[in-house]
């Protein structure tokens, strides 16, 4: 959420915070103008919703989607960057930044690129150390990110996208091939219901950007009831 | 400080933060990547110098130095984005952002411009409440925004120019007049000293982008010790 | 036209290229990235519609709608810098630039701004000698930009806004003002039809950012024929 | 050259107009505000100096030296953008683009990367044909970019580098490797006199925004001069 900029609106944020538990809000490199991620974090707060940090590259004209070979020491303070901005935000909300998810290409990369990942997490280390307070991770299951996050002692939580088809490694197929993006309510659902009963992850992701995300969302919650499964934030 | 950006560096923060006791930090408009913004803060941090968040209009190719009508929202939003990611910053360094300085043609404009001052002082004020701190505001003796600040119970701090010459009005002469920017170290020394005996600021200025700032802040000390003053973060 | 940017989407230019005869496109600097103003140039010549240069200020965040008091040498340097990559890309579709307009907070500063107005009269005549074409402007009637740039010997095109409310003194009213902007197809058209039988204007603008662009621009032209007005590109 | 970005300055182009045959020009994405471009290409004109376009990725962060994934057909169009952008600023100072030569990680990339390597080409080829005139283009000996150009019927330029190591299979050893740029004069000539000598090149490369730059090119022309070659701008 929060990837409006400027004149350019993307997503509904306010219908998609009536249905989602956490939202992972843009922190203006890939997307995300301030006075939209104000208004965004000021709606999460109100409904209740956790705010998630979504950090990703510095290129607006990408949208964060292409991959950037950005040095280690360059990308964690970029992260930490965008991790305060967004905290401070948050923070004037009455909320504050309760954990991170890597955007687009960078959350890609990151399942492999060992320099990049570290690099991350470092700066969510410090982030810790500098407020506090412990800042849990999201990413892909079995992602180099998630275990070296793991091993430098962060809360991870690995995540299953109801609205992406998988590769058969677990990989997420790009956007680029057909039919990697999941459109049809009941096939989205499905997919959450079946990711849920897995075991393997501990938060399900629909898009925000995609056009039916409310859509989508609802059908994922309300799939999830009929599964038996309660929603809500990690802890 | 912090002004570099990627490969253009500006200004040599190591020296200076060798010789003053306030650092105004760039926070990423006008200047200032997050790489160098963090080893401008973990210096400071580690020298015991006290660092204050530069904010400025978004508008790296004019270095903020550009008046821009940004609406009263927009700005609030950008001064906080601002104010949070240094202070991110800050923090993992171990320091945290302490008051804050608006830059350039922001700086000027809040001098009368109303609607501008009140967008800064709500940001401020927006902030001090997410982080529970008082933060104190630096500007031009007499300005709309000085005013606005103190109305709204913030901590102000009326400042001095030692490198600038004075318009009549109190006001700065513009950079675009000659002899708008003072470069030798025995007039800046002696405008400092002058400055501090009026009683009428509580903190002297000198600009780090100039190509003498450590020698012309080295003057400024060793004129204001030799005056009978005491230089010391303000309180 | 070209008014999206990467992922943000904005206009629907296939649609309003099929109903009007010059197409204002983007330069890059308020909005429009290379591919998407690549693609509504194609379009354009495909269609036979001629292409101008939508220059703006550098300010993607405030899509070129915030003054900015940019020093004339930086102002004509991106007006030129813009006719060229727009210019670029044009002949590269097999057409050219054939005018120049001024975008949003650019146009209404140099209704007034003489040392701006002076800016963009100079970029355009530094690129007419570099090309050796005539570069018609397009701008308020009135404003002091149509005055320095006829006097300059440039081909100048007064022009009037079908969907913009206008103040009594022939400025438009400004868009934070209710009623500014005008969404009634009838009444676009009617006020289309009031401005060509004025014999003030040699052109009509529709915006198309507005949701119901080509809805709008296809009222105005079934209005004009109506009123026995013959709609093409002017010369 | 070209490569300041408003406050920042970077490169001495008016002392390396003096000695060069052809200037590299920065194109605006990677570095170059439009008044710096227009300030060195003015000085090459009234010099006689060749203008190419040094067209990069959109990093001004990163100064295009940061691999970026980006899609052939967003590539092309940014490369044409950048073209045009420098032509049409080259014109009005009176000249023109007279080459095309990559910068810093799209240089590299397209050595190998045979996606991007067909969208640089792609976007000269549509250049020249919006213009009708011959573009050549400089790069690596050996690499793709220039196989491909060479194929497409483009002029060709192989080139080689005065101040940057080699590794053994002809590629450039990266700038994080210690040695890669050379800096003292006597290595520099020495190398502009074998890669002369070596009959591989057409164009011999210093940097521009080395801090001795005009002392290494003045170097190399006084070497290649007591080694007997002419030294002037590429057919």
């Amino acid at each position: 959420m929060g990837e409006s900029f400027g004149r350019w609106t993307l997503g509904d944020d306010e219908a998609l915070l009536a249905v989602v538990t956490s939202a992972n809000v843009a922190c203006g490199f890939h997307a995300g103008d301030p006075l939209t991620l104000r208004r965004t974090c000021a709606e999460a707060v109100r409904r209740g919703v956790r705010i998630g940090a979504q950090v990703g590259y510095r290129d607006l004209a990408g949208f964060g989607r292409r991959f950037m070979e950005v040095p280690a020491d360059e990308l964690a303070a970029d992260v930490l960057y965008q991790l305060g901005a967004l905290d401070g935000i948050a923070r004037a909300a009455g909320g504050r930044v309760a954990y991170l998810k890597p955007h687009g290409a960078l959350y890609n990369a990151i399942v492999t690129h060992q320099a990049q990942a570290r690099a991350v997490v470092e700066a969510v280390l410090a982030f810790q150390d500098g407020h506090g307070v412990a800042l849990p991770v999201l990413g892909l299951p079995g992602s180099s990110f998630l275990e070296l996050a793991a091993q430098a002692g962060l809360p991870v939580v690995p995540e299953g996208f109801a609205d992406r088809a998988y590769r058969p490694d677990g990989t997420l197929a790009p956007r680029s091939e057909p039919g990697a993006v999941l459109t049809d309510p009941r096939a989205v659902a499905a997919q959450a219901v079946r990711l849920a009963g897995s075991g393997t992850v501990g938060s399900i992701c629909v898009h925000g950007d995609s056009p039916d995300a409310a859509v989508l969302a609802t059908a994922v919650r309300a799939g999830l009831a009929g599964g038996g499964f309660t929603v809500r934030a990690f802890a």
